[in-house]
């Protein structure tokens, strides 16, 4: 299916829901996904950091695509993420994703090399045409060890293929400067991969969000968006703290980096989304002590009749 | 001069006008701070990251802040930056400035050995009943390498003394964190250290903004501040252009991480607002190819009259 | 085939020889193989990062295990590098490498999530049982984002599988807290990622290393190792200003991290021992100006009858 | 007191003895220079890293110098750190050293601002002619954000009051690489600021070490230095693991970047050597359950009579 440039609203990374390193929890995985399509999101972003690609083999990988597109049955366009050390591996997986039916791929720079800019253009100019889909750009720089500087967006960018970029470095001055170097291309989709700061960068032009906690209350997020593209400040300052909250107390249980994983798996099977937050290696799933701190946290959120309310 | 808290607005954290390494420019910094008076800015903030206090020796600090407070004639309160390596040059100055008649003092953690975050906390609870001003905490990780954790700005802060919070991380998530742990505080002011994103900071609750650009142009700044804390929107989103273009195009010349100083001053004193744009070592001024570019950059934006137009 | 522990000498990190980014250049494989036979080395390593094996597709990497295999007809111990960020992927790798004659598997930490020390070592834990041979750790800090602390890999190696460490950190400090923690373990091999360094590792009591130079001359390096581990001092001192000024002017070429990788293949081209310099993406090989800088290195150096002469 | 080119064998970075934050130890400073001395040390070396420099006024600084030179009574060379971010400051100090009979001075880049090479070769271009006595430049990396790079080594060195390099990287191919850079300089002191790799940097022709480990035990150091000059291998070995020990069991006591700093402090005070181990803000001393573990790695040190026996 395809979608309207630029691509806007909230599209949740989704969770890979699993029973073991390599079964995919299908079931889970289609409550996830119906309970995402009733909030209200825009798309669906799969194998992105949330959903744990790299950890997966191309096999699983490859399932999660297939059983997303097959369970969507087309109601929301599936961006899927493609992000490889390999050209190779992430051609294939894009070649799969498009036979699949997926609307888009996703990918950030490969990540064992850093590379420089100039091999970073280079890297892109190769891959985007053996792409049978649309492109998004995504910049990780904590994971991949390489930032795309705003002139390599530009430059990469030419290509009509690309047609929007995520954001998950947190550097607000950096989007501001992609937004600045692309502003003359009004369909090009700005999206921020942070939930904290999404309704601030939609405030100033942003497109939306790739908000992780979309997964758990994907009304919540889609509000926020919805109050920010409107322009209604006193919803998007009434809306932050709620936000604000579950960012502090869901995703920052344990001492690791890790936290923010494991905290929104744990939170979702907690809710029952999923039904178990088993997180593949090289992570692992929180212990009883952390996850008894998930469920009080989860607690001190305002449900009624097992709804967020806000 | 005391201040209402939170102190809130723009605050141009001022460059150092220098003749040589160790002679202050007394002439450019009454007309620098004329300028800035006029310009509408809330507060003097003196001896920053911008001031390059750390390159300056203390007999030329001292004299920053002694001549500042003459010129200011009470005005407007005078924020000095009294962060060092050495707690007891950091009590010294503080006193000095004390004396002079600064209204408030600011402090980066101590930057040559890296701190934990029990050591930062011990620090500045060690340092802050030595002080004889009230205390603004500056988050400056890229130059200390360290960052105030959240919880250890709410600790430190439990001491009324206390008063505010300069970010210069960039980081908007790290920004909304703190914002989120100190919102039982109304009267602790947020204030951020980018200009690029002032604006949203400001409209998510932020207080103001420490610009650099607001030596070049304090209207402008003070003009996005207002418009953001209205919640003008429209007003806002006219403005940010012009912002970026500034930072993109003033602060990017050359290639190292000196760029935004070397341009900031070079910009002055091709505006003719300092005399000239001397670097105090370990950096050194534009050679005559980027001054010329600077010069270039500032014929394309939009003055009449000598005057910025927006 | 299986060695001796601990595992000493001069062990090739072989770069693959490719046509493009998914052709294997199998008549330069074989003419590598046997210069580095011929040349004295104690063992082959394939797929580490000299090998670019993150850049390669899995059928490649599985072709360069095979080949491999096939040319050296047993003659040597063949280590086969199986990092991923699955283990599912390092598994089936290991199991491809083990039914082609492998000797041995090394492995960095997962690449994409940074994990804790915890998290590093429960990785390891599952992994291990799972391997069909022996396991080297491979530390490599700069690709990785993270170090195994000398107590990781102390807990790692109690698994008797586990049969050395090859350390490409370049922190002597940390190469020799590593050495402390398996004093216990005489059969544990300690090997040298740098060639600049392996010298005076060899000296402290490591047992060999894992020197990219030895692509070019293994003759030298295997020269060096030997004078090395007999504590011929004199010998050593004399060869050590040959290895650095291949280090100063082959690897340093270019402006990039990836200055090494391309130098080296390019002065195996230059030198005839591989037809082309392809190198994989994210990287490209040299242009004309760099190339030329190379070929006048290799002129600087000390060769008789296209022989290097030490 | 003059020194003979290049500077060789061990030189302590000797603790800053205090009574607190303020208070020179004098009584303690006086115990350590002599079991210095007597511990066969080629010269003193103060107010480097180790001696907390960064964290004491400039007043007590100078104190510093003022009572190193008196006690010493010209008996060994002294050289005197220099560090700042300011340029006048570090002149300042330089030329009150200079007049209290320090032979020469010792300078890491600024610390505050990161510089570029040609920021960093400009700043000492301008300082070096300013200074009264030879300079040692001083490779810190993890404090001051910079590398020399052996090129800027190179050029910096050019005027020949530049005497040496002390390098406390830990990064064994860098070391190599200055040495390359350097070999043309038979006079050029190449210096080691890590213990636990001195010995195998002597054997590859460093001149010697500036190590923190003298402080308790110099005679240890020393020997090690000697044994390593002399090329006597097996000496070399069988010292090692007693220095590894050292470092293993007391500086890596506590969970923090200042372990080494508060553990060296407090075995010195366990031994008597010095009579407190205060440590300046920003760190503090051990408490007393870490204190504990310190006294139990030193009785587990092979003592006789009160002496290391090795």
């Amino acid at each position: 299916m395809s979608f309207i440039n630029p691509l806007s609203g909230i599209i949740p990374p989704l969770v890979t829901p699993l029973k073991d390193n390599e079964t995919l929890d299908i079931e889970s995985l289609e409550r996830l996904i119906e309970h995402l399509i009733q909030g209200g999101v825009s798309a669906l972003f799969i194998l992105g950091t949330t959903g744990e690609a790299q950890s997966l083999s191309y096999r699983l990988r490859q399932q999660v695509i297939q059983e997303t597109c097959r369970i969507n049955r087309g109601r929301l366009p599936i961006l899927a993420c493609i992000s490889d050390t390999s050209m190779e591996e992430s051609i294939n997986l894009a070649r799969f994703a498009s036979n699949c039916g997926a609307s888009a791929v996703v990918s950030a720079p490969p990540y064992y090399f850093a590379t420089s800019q100039p091999e970073l253009t280079t890297f892109y100019e190769e891959l985007i045409p053996q792409l049978p889909l649309p492109l998004f750009l995504y910049n990780m720089p904590t994971h991949v060890k390489v930032n795309f500087e705003p002139a390599t967006i530009h430059r990469i960018a030419q290509n009509p293929k690309v047609v929007g970029f995520k954001d998950s470095s947190a550097n607000a001055v950096y989007f501001q400067s992609v937004m600045h170097v692309m502003k003359e291309r009004p369909d090009f989709s700005m999206l921020v991969g942070t939930e904290e700061t999404t309704a601030q960068c939609v405030l100033m032009g942003a497109h939306g969000g790739i908000n992780g906690g979309a997964n758990l209350f994907p009304e919540l997020y889609v509000a926020m968006y919805q109050a920010a593209k409107n322009g209604n400040l006193s919803e998007v300052l009434r809306l932050q703290p709620l936000i604000m909250q579950i960012s502090a107390s869901i995703y920052k249980v344990g001492q690791y980096g890790s936290s923010y994983l494991k905290g929104l798996k744990c939170a979702l099977s907690v809710l029952g989304i999923i039904n178990d937050d088993f997180v593949a290696s090289p992570f692992y799933k929180f212990h009883a002590p952390e996850r008894e701190k998930i469920r009080q946290a989860l607690e001190k959120l305002p449900f009624e009749n097992g709804k967020l309310i806000f």
